[in-house]
């Protein structure tokens, strides 16, 4: 009993570690379709809590931004503009463990000046980064505009 | 004498091995500057020769450019419209060992139209990877503009 008791941890924890490995990517999908849904309920709170404290944003035409407040006010000022229905497609992810390397691609509505919305589109980098408890942050995010 | 000989290997085994984790940092500058005297030479071949044969530009207004082609025919383009002092300084580099992210800023000169120059600035991520020989290549690259 007491042997078969420590196989079958045993073979937990390996199941356990076979799924973390695994995970990475699905986690960060996670993440990232958590991200999409802050931003599209207009919670720029939520939107920053997706991002690492030290977080920095390369943002066009806007100054370089560092840290988890100063994030929340550009998500902030997003929301505000009128900016929704934010969609992320990830087109390459490399995990170099405990941080990985994205480059995707996004869509979003924008209001036209007219009443009307349009739909803008641009491409990403992001670094991800794990925190201690394993919980997936953006730590570096830069885009651009795509034609 | 042998165990002299071999004391002395050791160290200068020890000393080169240090010398190269040191100078990750260093190599990466003297390839930024490479390329920085690549582009505003006008040769863009030697500039997409900094990039590693699968790499990826994200730039602004552009498609995702894949591979060093396509990136030289990029850079051609930039070179043709007039662009040239590209300037490019280093804010935060992190070694991933084999990898290294990047985050920093540029200016360059740009004609405006009526036969003068005025500057542009951004900001950028390079993911850089070493290959098999140790030399630093752009694997990702993507900017913006900065106001």
């Amino acid at each position: 009993m007491k042997h078969l008791s420590f196989t079958t941890a045993t073979i937990a924890a390996f199941l356990s570690a076979t799924a973390l490995w695994a995970g990475t990517a699905e986690d960060i999908a996670a993440r990232a379709a958590s991200f999409e849904a802050a931003f599209n309920s207009q919670d720029a709170a939520a939107v920053a809590a997706h991002y690492s404290e030290d977080g920095v944003i390369l943002a066009p035409d806007t100054a370089r931004i560092d840290g988890r407040a100063a994030i929340r006010t550009l998500w902030q000022a997003y929301v505000d503009a009128g900016v929704t229905d934010l969609e992320l497609t990830t087109e390459t992810l490399i995990d170099m463990g405990g941080t990985a390397n994205e480059i995707g691609a996004f869509r979003l509505s924008v209001p036209d000046g007219n009443g009307g919305m349009v739909e803008a589109r641009g491409k990403y980098v992001i670094i991800w980064k794990a925190d201690a408890e394993g919980v997936w942050h953006l730590h570096w995010d830069i885009w651009n505009s795509s034609p």
